[in-house]
């Protein structure tokens, strides 16, 4: 820790969850800001942050290719990573073996061997690594989650997920070849395998395309509406909608039902506004993006870091759990591609 | 009690209302329906509801200029009365004069002595007058009152309503002339000095006019629109709107806030069914119909009132409180015409 | 037709779905009730019902043993069925070959062979054969299917069904071995293929078991809760969720998104009355069976039978659909007990 | 303005509502913020917040007794106000004669003369001052007004409000008196009076006090229960109530009726998570604070005066706005009094 008992900090990736990020960084009041860090074509952006922020005197810029030099910094303990999926793994590596601790956007590599090599690595050297399922510190999916283990809709019966989103554009698109299961509904997967505590027994999904960027989702083997149902070992069944290109807006349901009760988070709209004509009662459109829906979660969950690097907070996102999370969206993956049920 | 053992009755007026405590009358399955009656003009449509409710054999139709031997039929035990407002005061007294319970559309008469008279003579001869404030018998109204009886919300602070309707026509209009207090706000009285149990010590009321028909309003000295305060003797107020021509349809809404919670009645709509565009999300329209919105009070105040007469539930409705509501819509019609606070 | 130019009609089965339609029978003013047949021991309902809805003179009671003589009655056109679904089959061959036309209760027989056999034979003998699904005539389920047959939602992509009752009883289980498929899904199953408009090329379906009956459910080879995928030629796919027990009340829930917007069924409550305390905001419990829950469409349906009769509309449950359904319910039962996905 | 471009500002008063547009002048970007300006018992809590928020180097500490040099600074281009109601008329006054630009809480003053001054004083000096009724900029009032406007709802019949907040405490009481109305119910008159576009012509009001501060209440002759009702030379209605105590939340809303349609605000709660058990429907409690309620309007608020300022927008709460609002408090507070209907 740093003398001035702040932990320093290094924030690699300063795109569009980067700078999400990097707004909690600074409310948090826990961190010293000592690194951005991100591609030579990005000096500007990071130039515009410290001044916008009021961080001069606090914050240097490095270029990403010089980023050894951020990593031996003695200042920094803790280093987030909000770069491309590609990339995450090498820089994981690097930050834990320089003796850092890490947090890093989902998914946290491409595989699940790359995520087991990161973990294995974290436990030898003692070091926090914190995979960033950012739904489990909503204030909706999280108190579902507390009233669950409380008791208050007894045993598990049935999960379902709604995820929705009006996108994603082409440029991503063409850039990004993780899928929609990597990179949409490992969300839904990880919440539902953290819920019912288990690792499922077996898996099926199955996919479809119907938006404008067909031939790019064609060209990808990848699809914008998924179908799926997990079965887990105690007889729980989920099952999952996951659906780019949704017109509608940003939509992330998710409804538990048990043998007492059932909770379910529901759709947040721009405002409460509520008007009647003659012909209809209507309400105010859906949110549109992630970052709006799950503005909460972001300070929510970096202060969980922090606490869990100071040891007043066990890592809520375990090694296990992010590892289960990767084999079932593998499996996904694989049922889709052959048309088969997956045995786990 | 006729020889069956099922209660005779005899309807007087089988317009709008009769025609839905008929519905009540015949599914009720207590009453055998011995009249109809009705103006001349009205024959035909009495003929054909005893075909379409399977009553010939059962029922007969009377002329009102001949009910005097309706009245005096020993085969009938109680009066339903639904003719326009005016002709009230006579038929409730000779039908309780001939010895028959009566149950009577609100309000029971245009002025606070006729009413006191009418309870009077029931009084005398023993038998049930029941007003037919039928929202009492609503399933959100009476459920309400329940629950603050029972001490859900604590000591009452203030009570709100909204009560709206698209209409009336221009014929009812002319025809009627009970104004806005008698005629619609009267439930509203009714009810919460119902629910306070108490008489307002004070109110004031003022009105507008905005609709099409302003002139028939205006030539009758009626507003299409009321908002008023009434203050009781504990500290708890209240206030009203009644709108009529209200375009987006039967809005029939009561908020009772009380120190420990609040209570609420909510519209009901045309179904629950539920959409979302990119830009809003909709919801049916409101119902348009006191009919349709109270479908389920109906049936319910009418066993309420054979009950009262079986000795097996005490008469809900008592003389008491529709004395006092007649004296308040008295005491807010003198307020808006003189521009003061009238206190009672 | 009879000569008063009304239908006759025949009920049979006058047990808790037999009393429902005798209620719309009624209530429609199109049909002359001429029988009410059942079991011997159900006489003594049979007469009380008579009484209770002022039927005498006009319907008579009949054994169910000797319901020839009811079929070959030159007074009646129309059979409703509404007995237990194993002795459908021969009522309905029966019915049409005395040449009445046919309403029954669904599912319609017990296997798809028999279904095609009776609609074979009610179109050799040009007579209406009418399934009873009830759900296409619900307000709900019906103005969606409307709104998305004028384009609402643009191109279909995803429904979802959460079909949810606190039940069945002991007493039924023990009784029905037509399964959960065949008993609830195959409302979800013909409502989906009948807005998608195609039969399904695939399904799989997963089951587990978890409420005080399990016993029964186990040895039935049967399941309380089951959740399915459909994938339709289009592309179009569709998830499922059929829970028996579910201590939450009755709940009926479609969601269906479409390529510019999404439409929703939503659940009915006790009331739509509402409050707030300290620690929450509450509105009422859910209505608990189907009988509430669906109390518009069973008119709506009837009307719609008597209409196809008598040559005003098209019957709606067309043989093909019902064909469908029955081979989706099979198809989805087989892949639950081989644990493999089908295609059809 | 100052060198750099951007506008030195000085916040005085750092309590509760001074530390909420402290965050809006450090996220706005468009302010330098030169002094923080209090009693000497908050030297302690601003040198907290200027280390907290990295203003270290650009901000100083001021005693609120030393504020003329404040004032004076040629670098400080703006004074946002947020003492208590009674210091604000010496304040306001001083720091337009110092030629600065002026944003206060309000109410501005405690009387309308003092209003009336305060803006003679900016006219004549042509410095801004800008009343932060920060209820014209929250999201749903804020479009509510919009859509009004541009003709959604027609012209306008019925205004309702319904204010409630679950306090204050007994050391506010203690120390405030400015009563209810210019306390609180001069949000729901400014944005009536701005809505409507008209002075009202006559206003009545009732008040109670249950709560368990009454002896505090009855000795500052105020109330924790009004209701009034305003009436608009148009023919337009308002009726308001204002409840503190309300233990059930933060209940801001309002219902606006026009002769075309209808809008309304809806509370806010602390999610949208809900809940379905055997006995009711759940979702979560109502906000407990104006602050949360409100969080997007402070932003909002204080760009729209920075935009005033540099000539981007029109003063959006005029002077003439802002002295109705105190004269109708006052009128209100005169018919309570009194017990009459006050003409303005």
């Amino acid at each position: 820790m740093t003398s001035n008992q702040t932990l320093g900090a290094a924030l690699v990736g300063v795109g569009r969850m980067g700078q999400v990020h990097l707004k909690s960084m600074i409310d948090s009041g826990r961190l010293s800001i000592r690194w951005l860090v991100d591609m030579p074509a990005q000096h500007g952006l990071m130039a515009e942050l410290i001044k916008r922020h009021r961080l001069t005197g606090e914050t240097e810029i490095s270029d990403i290719e010089s980023s050894q030099k951020v990593l031996l910094d003695p200042r920094v303990d803790v280093v987030i990573i909000c770069t491309p999926t590609p990339s995450h793994y090498d820089i994981i590596k690097k930050a834990l073996t320089a003796g850092k601790h890490v947090m890093c956007e989902k998914p946290l590599t491409l595989t699940v061997s790359e995520t087991k090599d990161c973990y294995e690595l974290a436990k030898k050297l003692k070091k926090i690594l914190f995979c960033a399922y950012n739904r489990r510190f909503d204030k909706q999916f999280n108190t579902l989650y507390q009233r669950y283990k409380r008791g208050d809709i007894g045993d598990l019966r049935m999960v379902k997920f709604t995820s929705r989103e009006d996108g994603p554009g082409k440029e991503y698109l063409q850039n990004n070849r993780s899928g929609i299961f990597l990179d949409m509904a490992i969300h839904d997967i990880d919440y539902v395998c953290w819920l019912v505590g288990e690792r499922p027994s077996s898996v099926c999904a199955f996919g479809s395309i119907s938006s404008d960027n067909s031939a790019l989702y064609r060209s990808a083997d990848d699809f914008d509406c998924v179908t799926a149902i997990l079965n887990f070992p105690s007889g729980v069944m989920a099952n999952m909608e996951d659906t780019r290109a949704a017109r509608i807006g940003y939509e992330q349901k998710v409804e538990v039902l048990g043998t007492k009760g059932l909770i379910q988070t529901r759709n947040m709209k721009a405002s409460e506004l509520y008007s009647i004509t003659q012909n209809s009662c209507q309400s105010e459109a859906l949110l549109r993006s992630s970052e709006e829906r799950y503005v909460d979660s972001f300070p929510t969950e970096l202060n969980h870091f922090i606490n869990s690097i100071e040891g007043k907070e066990e890592n809520l996102v375990s090694a296990e759990s992010c590892i289960i999370a990767m084999e079932v969206s593998e499996a996904l993956s694989q049922s889709l591609r052959t048309g088969s049920i997956v045995r786990l």
